[in-house]
């Protein structure tokens, strides 16, 4: 094929195979895309493959352009704790790197082994520690993006205060790979905390939960990592699944669990045990003694796949709302999913402190009941809820776009698709992903 | 006049007077701009006139647009910390307004009973605790903006986490008035630290300043509101016209000063004396022990004012770098002044720890030396220190327009001039601030 030639020009024959096509460079990105839009090619950028939201699958006849050979990390700058890295470079490689310079990447998610900085910038990333250290967002101090045309736009200077004309960077996070192709991202980092304490406890009720998670936000904030939070449903089946026989660290008979986390330096265990006693209403809980325990807690948080795993047919939601607005809404969307015909079983989990919940609904399609049964019952009851969104970590890509209308009105869609106008005339990124107005 | 009627039948005839007009709403805003717009009449948009960078003074035939109507502040949301206001409201009244329900609002600056929020967001601006609290922009929950053509675009839900589609409100913070108008924004608010206290301190060198910085924010990085740095030039000029005869906290024979505040509540005293002694090289020092004695140094701090009216010139520059390149970077400013035909004086103060350094220089202007000269001896040494920008908070105005190319590269204005002609076709907004390559 005529542009599979043009591309191996550039990146050369063993980069490109059926239509995808693996730069190794910053400037092969450049090339490749220049290339692209003057072709008037659609093409969909590609990091570790782990979003969420069914935004990174090419179509017939689009170019896969893959990041996996932009992995350079470069020397810490230990003095100013930035790391300059490439787009393609794994999350973990990145906090690992940084470890050794007794530096923290302070954005984590589960996907860290395989997930991409470059997505990561993409979907401006949340995870389990944004309460500590914000969204992705905030952990960028620099950008290099390479525009549609091939135009290499960059800003790595990483100095904290700069406002000569706009932060374009600032664009590009959450973007999804509609606005340009991130090639490097020079991230800051915190000091390492150290040591962390994790402990698993269980409540009778969410409010119990809820007012736990205020006491410690209040009195901990300088040193609470994560405030995770479990129903019992996905609790159950993620902890059964992950220790079979063997017992569970805390019953699975609570309705409502909080993993929390504590980093502290040397204070560490003394904090936690000190915040767990700060604590009214927990019913039950278990304190990791060992680094091996906590891991064995934070992988039952981290299980989303076994669940991914439980149904014929499993639907996921990342709503965003206030924290006290999730106790009512929840029973809304499980009263509309019990009013369905076909059974359905909802697993509850997210970031109580964020205002985040995910729900995985798993059911078996049939009977003409598909999945926007599914999602009426999320979506539906949402609209009553103010401020909410359907989007809070995730981003929007195939599998959430004909819901942006939700969440933004018709002003706010129509802005996207200007500027989306201005920095890609031709329509070629991820052409996939419309915002539409209803 | 007939653009004057035309404004008047919308807002009020008493609302328009020789070419300004004061919108009392939003909706005001919006039917102003949609009809400037359509007669390409272009508009500057005035909050409280305190930036300096010349960029709210409006030309022969330009409308002035002042927000000095839209001063509401709605009640504080405890529970979210957050609070909507409009553009005009002053930055000092929302502090207060937040105080009053035990919050602060973290972005403080000299100018505080003049400067409006409005200003506060076009600016992004920065000020003196940005260490500890970061710029307008990580304060700002949402907006409310009307464009050009008179869409209000409004994100004022407040969700910490929102990543359906593009984070709009990005855009416009930092962006001079280019892009929107800012009718009202939701602030977010922090607990109030309750008390502080200050103290200066004297250092015999640069380097033993910028030492016991670091020992201050690496140990009290959590309890530290801010690091100011003045030299000797600067504060000799304020403090002895501030106290006329009386004798100063701390005397002015010594090259290098740093205001130290510490905000944290009970403790506050405690840790401020514990973090002194924790210091090496300091030379001399005073500690606030009142709130009179504490707001007398920081109203030395704050005098710039006086400096402005020392001299028949005086410039003002707002340079950002690394906090470790600026001794070397001063000498070369100011021997390059010193090669001068006409005699200046150079009075530097900033803010340490965010690397932005202020310099003002007075002078004479004779003998066909000018402005240029100066600002040579400024950006010329500037080009040696990478990474640099000529704008860490003030913006580029009219002043610092010409000088955007030092800072920012042709791919970048280019996006930046993409971008104003997508939300702005008519280039109605500002239209005398331009980025323009070299």
């Amino acid at each position: 094929m005529k542009i599979e030639s043009a591309l191996a020009d550039i990146v050369g024959a063993t980069h490109v195979f059926d239509l995808t096509v693996r730069p190794g460079s910053t400037e092969e990105v450049a090339r490749c895309l220049a290339l692209l839009s003057h072709e008037k090619m659609p093409v969909v950028t590609v990091g570790g493959r782990t979003g969420l939201v069914d935004a990174t699958r090419a179509e017939d006849g689009q170019v896969t352009l893959s990041t996996e050979r932009l992995t350079g990390l470069h020397p810490v700058d230990v003095e100013r704790r930035q790391v300059l890295c490439g787009a393609g470079a794994k999350l973990e490689a990145v906090q690992d790197w940084a470890g050794r310079k007794g530096l923290r990447f302070g954005v984590d998610l589960g996907a860290r082994g395989s997930c991409t900085i470059g997505g990561n910038v993409a979907t401006n990333a949340g995870g389990s520690r944004v309460l500590r250290y914000g969204m992705m967002r905030q952990n960028i101090a620099g950008l290099e993006v390479v525009l549609a045309d091939g135009t290499v736009l960059s800003d790595l200077r990483g100095l904290p205060k700069n406002n000569a004309g706009y932060d374009l960077k600032q664009i590009f996070v959450g973007s999804e790979g509609t606005l340009g192709v991130v090639t490097q991202a020079l991230l800051q980092l915190a000091p390492s905390p150290g040591a962390s304490a994790s402990a698993l406890l269980a409540f009778a009720s969410f409010d119990a939960a809820m007012k736990a998670a205020d006491t410690l936000r209040s009195r901990y904030a300088q040193v609470l990592s994560a405030v995770e939070i479990m129903w019992r449903s996905y609790y159950a089946r993620t902890a059964r699944a992950l220790l079979k026989d063997a017992p569970l660290p805390v019953s699975d008979e609570h309705p409502i669990y909080l993993l929390v986390q504590i980093e502290a330096g040397e204070e560490t265990n003394d904090l936690l045990l000190a915040a767990l006693e700060a604590l009214d209403g927990v019913a039950d809980g278990a304190v990791a003694q060992t680094a091996a325990q906590e891991a064995a807690l934070w992988a039952i948080r981290d299980a989303s796949e076994i669940i991914e795993h439980s149904h014929p047919r499993v639907l996921s939601f990342d709503v965003s709302l206030r924290p006290g607005d999730f106790a009512q809404y929840l029973v809304k969307v499980e009263v509309a999913l019990a009013r369905l015909p076909n059974p359905s079983t909802l697993y509850s989990f997210g970031h109580l402190c964020d205002g985040n919940v995910h729900f995985m609904i798993g059911y078996e399609p049939s009977g003409g009941q598909g999945d926007e049964a599914i999602e009426h019952c999320v979506y539906g009851p949402l609209a009553d809820v103010q401020p909410s969104s359907i989007s809070a970590e995730h981003g929007i890509g195939r599998e959430k776009m004909h819901h942006l209308w939700r969440s933004r009105d018709a002003a706010e869609i129509d802005v996207m698709n200007r500027l989306r106008r201005a920095l890609d005339p031709a329509g070629i990124l991820n052409p996939h992903i419309r915002f539409e107005a209803l």
